[in-house]
């Protein structure tokens, strides 16, 4: 086909357009850019690992699921039938393939957002793509990717090898089974991929159902959970059971980052009046910012670390969310403050060098204001790296421009793809290495720091902080797990 | 003179330092330096255009009808009298001459602006002068200048040729008597000059004399406005009183983007309270959300574009604004959120693609937080440019890098100058297109987007998105009309 | 040692990448490499100016007073105690020396941070050292520095003239008995050493102590402080006895910047309420709001200028200020307002050309939206430079290119250091000429401001405004005096 264009994926990309920062950015680069991936939080199915079943297409498999595509098309009048996503229960009216060409005719869409430039690499560097992905050429993509994935090559175990990743760690709520990360564990894969307690289930009286969560808690637990002191020991119980598992760490993601530190006594009550569903909207707050404090002491006692993912409106929009459910792209960023809110939290345990509590931040008026100088003095708290809308080019530029020179380098934790979208996890550690060479290249170039010490940092940056923020050379196998090929 | 400084604009001036970006940003800004103009949103007087008469003269030209001007000389010290600024109904205290060389003695405060760089464009594009504004040459630029505006060149409807203006809406208040327009219709100029509905007088009861503003919208449109819905009714007559003189748009000027949707009922008793004037600040501030929301649903009816442009504290200073009135200079944006506000008219109207609602903001923290979120969700939705402080290079850089990589280019709406300075505006539409060539160019350099892409959003966002978002390609004479010559 | 690492200083540091603009950097910041330095906000002991004994040692002189570095290295897990820092009344656990060395040990934290840079430019210009500061060079640096403190040229006075500095302001609370600027005025040095006026202490009702503080005001004034009219006539006094010592200044560091205007009789009320510790909270607001008013209006009369230092939360965490006391790192910044805050007062006093309020922030939100559309109206508001956390390479540029195009060059006030360290005095201002020739060689090289146009504001940003705003062209000797060699 003449007029196809062709998908070159530019080797300098993310590099500065200056030729001495270019140069010294890809040599930087080049130190990193085959290392290990440690992907220490993050939203992959574990049954994908555990049963080791082939990808079915690429719609269901690169679009459906990813709501930053979604929420795209939606936006520029794409109907949602048209792509293939349904309600629950329901069945698409679309074919896969008829899902995909809408996908590739809207791709324009995209232009300059990280997405395509995830798609775009892993459509060239994992499937062997080498055009533009638009109308014309949808069919060829849907064929070559139905093929690709029949291929014993394009298992998610044999993936796990080719993608080079050491470390991957799945989010599972607080009443998960957790089957699929036991079959993990009797297969030697538990150093390899783990879960990670997420346990707002139980712990956010707003979360719907919230009373019986907990009584399936006391159930899971063997704990008869009519008070808070047994409520804390279930909960104590079950971090043990993901620790079992593998599991370093935790995560929570309260809509706002406020925390509390209750007498056990006001804690105690606002448990019941929870429970009866009797608490008012402050003290159910209280409760869930009282919760966060307990769930840092715990830290303090098994070692897993803390991440705080806070400031997200879900599900914005009411008729979506009452047709689709949640997770369609109509989580909204609020405005949120972390000086006052966090202040209880971190009087209570913040001074202990033995807490690892890494937070996160959609709203980044708060990186210079309020995070850099929370981070550069308290020993418990890292900044988590930049999050979700962020996690972009710009966005994690400016994390690294405004953080730095507050909290240097060493408050940080390294970079995490904080994702569901298993083939795109090269390109987005491809591309938080290529900002990072860029971001230090940069500062070399402007005399700001020496090049030695730039090569260290993208050293840090890459593997050192990452491993280190949550204890991944702590491991009981000391090593990176390999799964048998 | 032979210490007179030559006025020179820089050829290459807003683009980027680095070579390869500069020399495909001159190359995309080539493809659009010529497009005509298209001015969807300002506040140029509609009598220029239907009368056609000479400018006077530089000061009241080009000074004194400029906020930015008069703010900036202020706030520096110069007093308002030296300027010819003066109390309504007073005299002014210097001649033009006298006023326009305070202004020239006083030029160098503007160095940085963007009110330099427009006008020195204005003076060596459109007066053809080459000597730098100071104290030395102001009688030269006076004279010239006055010289030029004697010319039949330098009337209205000429410069609308000259400028190359293809279409410039204007904005009236619902209550405006619309004569110029008609005359602007008679003439055959609707299709090119136009105006915009803007009924804040009419739908905000902390407008002054709000009351008898419903009384005379009453009287304009026949209805007898004694309850909410004939009030409604008689805002839909006026609506289609300026669809008929050519409008494409509506513009809401709220203090803040909260909106509301209420029931009929409640609506009703607050339109009561609140033209008795027996409404308490919040349910003012209901009302005016809810009527933002009534509004939204008009438009899904008539087809206007809608636009938000809120979150200005008008008249900060209580001093200036009982001795000289509004609009001196003395606006101060204040913080505001979108998430929680925009909600409700979001959750009635926001999943309609066929209502086109473009949120301007004065509050940039909020461009990555909450209006990129939401313009790259609702299908509703689109980011009008940088405004008023932010219509600048740095402004324009910031919007871009905030707003693209969540938001995309195709939820934004193409640039608008909202100026009454006429003849600043190709100077204005001029920044905005080598601003967006820089961009473009750098992340091509970059590798963030393909050189043929960026040859492709050069044009939309130069032409293409302003006229989809504004509907331009649907005006009934199908073509942009031109004047007569 | 073979393996010691140079200690070298980029001659082109903080200079942009781009060949063509960091050619223009270097020559604008050649213009003003060595001009003067004019520090008119600070926190140097007036002691060590008055008395000129010898500084102690490394640890002493350079480490332990610098919460910038002592926060940063507690962050990381150093124990406070192995630094030598400890608690008021007790005695360091460790000698200079080991607290020397355990800075060293952890130097690295420090990379790309400004104290890094200032640390360095003091270590090699200053001390003249030649090898990087590590675990292998800690004791050369401690005893090369001890020598250097035991010479004559290392002395306070002697280092005034070696960091060529023509004028530095203290700042001194409002019950100071200023002793040591006594002596510095007899020894003819109040034009070149002054003190500031920083009242907080008799102007806050939060400070502790408050009634006492006002008693003492009273004695030190020999007014009858019983009501709010001579509390006001202390006030006055006490500023008259720091004017006739040289302060050109007043400073004040409320929590947020909100003022209020009340009216006398209220003022009356909420002072005796105030003192008697009946005051609400919202009553203790409003009066130290009000009070920023009386203070303004008091500059009016007697010339001084006006500075808000507001926006910080200060002693965030409770165990280390109970152990340790204030100004330990602590201090976190939070969210203000100036819009509405600021009001009360501007429109008190903010039409006056005679007043000189200079605002500061720690919360950069407020840059584009607040602070330059403020600065850029009112005559008697200018903008303070980068403050604290914002003192820094990124933060200096994100503060030109957020409040310029608004503010413009002329609504701000120089730069200054506000530091109590010494040493670094010198490093800071190199590090506020090199951005500011930075940033004004970027937009020469993009067209937006001419090169003449540079060469002037290189000078006003360097010297012309700091002196403007200060008023230091306004005191009684009419020159910078110098002390006697």
């Amino acid at each position: 086909m003449s007029d196809a264009k062709p998908l070159e994926l530019h080797h300098e990309r993310l590099f500065p357009a200056d030729s001495a920062s270019r140069d010294l950015a890809r040599a930087l680069y080049a130190r990193v850019a085959d290392a290990a991936i440690i992907s220490p939080h993050g939203h992959t199915d574990p049954a994908w690992f555990a049963e080791d079943t082939p990808f079915k297409d690429a719609l269901s498999l690169l679009v459906l699921p990813d709501h930053y595509l979604v929420r795209m098309l939606y936006s520029r009048g794409v109907a949602l039938n048209e792509l293939g996503v349904c309600p629950p229960g329901e069945l698409p009216e679309v074919t896969p393939r008829e899902g995909w060409r809408c996908f590739a005719r809207h791709y324009y869409l995209f232009r300059g957002t990280p997405s395509r430039l995830w798609l775009d690499s892993t459509f060239a560097e994992v499937f062997g793509i080498d055009r533009v992905l638009d109308e014309q050429s949808a069919d060829h993509y849907f064929d070559h990717i139905q093929a690709c994935l029949a291929e014993p090559g394009f298992r998610p175990r044999a993936l796990l090898d080719r993608f080079n990743i050491d470390f991957i760690a799945t989010t599972e709520h607080a009443l998960d089974s957790l089957t699929h990360h036991q079959t993990l564990t009797s297969a030697g894969l538990s150093g390899r991929v783990t879960t990670t307690f997420r346990p707002d289930d139980v712990l956010d009286p707003d979360v719907s159902g919230f009373a019986d969560n907990i009584e399936r808690l006391g159930e899971m637990t063997g704990e008869a959970v009519d008070g808070f002191q047994p409520y804390l020991q279930a909960l104590r119980r079950r971090r043990a059971d993901f620790r079992a598992l593998g599991a370093t760490a935790t995560d929570h993601g309260p809509p706002s980052p406020m925390t509390a530190c209750l007498s056990t006594a006001v804690a105690q009550t606002l448990f019941d009046k929870c429970r009866r569903g009797a608490a008012s909207g402050l003290e159910r707050a209280q409760f869930r910012g009282h919760m966060l404090t307990e769930m840092a002491r715990m830290s303090l006692d098994d070692g897993l670390v803390m991440q705080i993912h806070p400031g997200s409106r879900r599900n914005h929009n009411s008729w979506l969310f009452d047709k689709f459910g949640p997770d369609m792209g109509a989580d909204i960023p609020m405005r949120v403050d972390y000086c006052d809110s966090l202040q209880p939290l971190l009087n209570a345990v913040g001074n202990e060098p033995g807490l690892e509590l890494i937070v996160f931040t959609l709203d980044e008026s708060n990186y210079t204001r309020e995070l850099a100088p929370l981070a550069g003095h308290y020993p418990a708290l890292r900044l988590g790296p930049p999050w979700w809308f962020h996690d972009s080019p710009e966005g994690m530029l400016r994390f690294r421009r405004a953080t730095t020179e507050t909290a240097g380098f060493y408050n940080t934790a390294g970079f995490n793809d904080d994702t569901r979208a298993f083939f795109s996890i090269p390109a987005r550690h491809d591309m938080a290495r290529r900002i990072d060479a860029r971001f230090l290249a940069e500062w070399v170039v402007e005399g700001r720091i020496s090049e030695s010490d730039a090569q260290d940092l993208i050293q840090e940056l890459t593997t050192g902080l990452v491993t280190e923020a949550y204890r991944l050379d702590k491991r009981p196998s000391g090593q990176f797990a390999r799964a048998a090929g």
